[in-house]
C-alpha cells in the first residue's frame, strides 16, 4: 500500500447544511463527507473542496480530493459512503442530501481546487404566480413576469475579462485581484421555470447572486440593461443589485484539464 | 357578527411534519395551521381535517373547516395564514412547507371530513438507476425497471366494491367495515416517472401505500397480476405485498357534493 489521491464527483441538496466548509458542531457538507471516510479509511480524512459554497447552496458536480494510505478499493468509495451517508433515516426509498457520485485515482499533484480551470453555476427561478412547494428550497420564487430578453441583453455586458467589483459582497477582502473572465452568461426559460447559466474562471464573494438580483431587476423593469455596464465601470457594490438568495443557486460543472485528469495512476 | 363555517384547501410537503393530526409537542400540520388562525381570530381555533395524513405524506388539496365568530374577512385568511406560517424563515423568495390555498365561507352544516364523498391519491415513483437529489422526500426511489402494463393488469383486480381488509395495516381496528368503493386506479409512466393515481369512497388504514407497494412487486415480477385478486378474495394482510413507504404518497383530490358546497352564505 501506498499514498493515493482520490478525486471524488459530490452532489448536494445544500437546504440543511450550514454550507460546505467544516465548522464545529455544525452539520456542513465537508464535514459529513469526511466523517463517512475517515469511518472507510480508518483513519482521520480531510478533503479539499472545489468550493466553498454557502449554506443553501445546491451542487450537482462538487469536487473533492484527498490523499491517504487506506484499504478500501477507490471504486467502492461511492457506494460504501453514501450508504453510511444515509445512516439515521429510516425510510426506505430514499437518499441522503449528499451523494458521492464518482471517486477516482489522480495523480499526486493534483488537486480539486487548485487544478480547477473554471466553474459553471446555474441560476433557478420559478416565476409564476404559484409556488412549486416541493421544489420551494431549490429555486427562487418571483410572482411578476420576468423579461428573459432584456436580461439576456444585460447578460451581454458582463460576458468577457472585467474588473468585477461591483459584482463582490461588501465587506470581502480588500486588496483582492478582482479580475474575472466570464466566458458564458445566458438566461434561458421553460414555462414558469428560468435558468440562469453563467461559467467562468473563477467568482468573487457572492458574484452569481448578485448578478441574478442584478439580471432580475433588469427582468423586473426596474434597471435598464445598459446600467449593468456601468455598474462594472463604475466598481461600486451599491451600483448592482440585490444578493439573490442561496437557495436557487447551483454549482453545475468543474472545469478540469483532460490532460491532468488523464494522469491516472491506474 | 355571527358563526361562520368555513372551508380552506390547504397544500404541504409533509417531510417536516409528524402528519396532519395535532400532537403535543411537535411539529404537525394541523397544530400549525391551528396556531395561525388563532392569531388571527384572536381565539383558540379548532379545525377539521378531511384525511389525518402520516408523518412523511404530502397533500395537494386537503381539506379543513372550523366554525367562530371573527372579524377578519374570509377570502383575506390564505395571504395573512401563508405570512404567519413563513415566519421564522429568514430566506426570501422562498415559501412555506404548508400553504393556505383558499378559504370560503360554506353552509352550517358543512364538515371537511363527513361531507366528503371520496378522495384521490397519487403515489409519485423514481423508476431509474439515478436517484433526484431534490425530490428524494417526494417519491419512492426504485432501481429496477417497473413493468406498468402488469402494474395495470393487476390494478384491474382492485377497481370495484371489495372487502379491502387485505389492504389494512395489520393492528388496525377489528370489527371495522373493510368494504370500500374503488373507482379508478391506474400507473402512468413519464419517462423516469411513475405515477399511481387512486380515487375511491374511502380508504383503510395505510390501504393505497400497500395497494401500491404489492403492485410495484407485481412490476417488478415478483408476483403475480393475479395475485392481487387471491389477495382480496382470501383477506389477509399476508397475502398482499409491503407497504410502499410515506414519501411518495400524495392527498390529491377531495370530493364534495356540488350542491352543499353551491350552499355559501354569501
Amino acid at each position: 500500500m501506498s499514498m493515493r489521491n482520490v478525486l471524488l464527483t459530490i452532489a448536494y441538496d445544500g437546504t440543511n447544511f450550514s454550507g460546505w466548509q467544516r465548522q464545529p458542531d455544525r452539520r456542513t457538507v465537508q464535514g459529513e463527507i469526511e466523517r463517512v471516510l475517515s469511518q472507510l479509511c480508518g483513519q482521520t480524512i480531510t478533503v479539499n473542496g472545489t468550493s466553498r459554497t454557502d449554506a443553501g447552496v445546491h451542487a450537482l458536480d462538487q469536487h473533492a480530493s484527498f490523499c491517504a494510505d487506506f484499504g478500501i478499493p477507490v471504486e467502492r468509495i461511492p457506494l460504501a459512503a453514501n450508504h453510511l451517508l444515509l445512516a439515521g433515516c429510516h425510510r426506505p426509498g430514499t437518499v441522503s442530501d449528499v451523494q458521492i457520485l464518482q471517486a477516482r485515482e489522480v495523480g499526486a499533484e493534483f488537486h480539486a481546487r487548485f487544478s480547477s480551470r473554471g466553474k459553471r453555476y446555474l441560476y433557478r427561478i420559478r416565476n409564476a404566480a404559484q409556488p412549486d412547494l416541493f421544489l420551494r428550497n431549490a429555486c427562487y420564487q418571483i410572482e411578476p413576469p420576468l423579461d428573459e430578453a432584456a436580461m439576456n441583453k444585460a447578460a451581454g455586458h458582463i460576458v468577457g475579462t472585467h474588473d468585477f467589483r461591483c459584482f463582490m459582497a461588501a465587506g470581502s477582502q480588500v486588496g483582492e485581484d478582482t479580475v474575472r473572465t466570464v466566458y458564458e452568461l445566458c438566461v434561458e426559460r421553460s414555462g414558469d421555470w428560468l435558468t440562469l447559466s453563467i461559467a467562468g474562471d473563477g467568482f468573487l464573494y457572492n458574484m452569481v447572486r448578485i448578478i441574478t438580483g442584478t439580471l432580475i431587476e433588469v427582468g423586473l423593469g426596474r434597471r435598464e440593461p445598459g446600467s449593468v455596464a456601468c455598474a462594472i465601470e463604475g466598481k461600486q457594490r451599491a451600483l448592482s443589485g440585490h444578493t439573490a438568495p442561496p437557495q436557487g443557486l447551483y454549482l453545475a460543472k468543474v472545469f478540469y484539464d483532460e490532460a491532468e485528469l488523464a494522469a491516472f495512476r491506474e
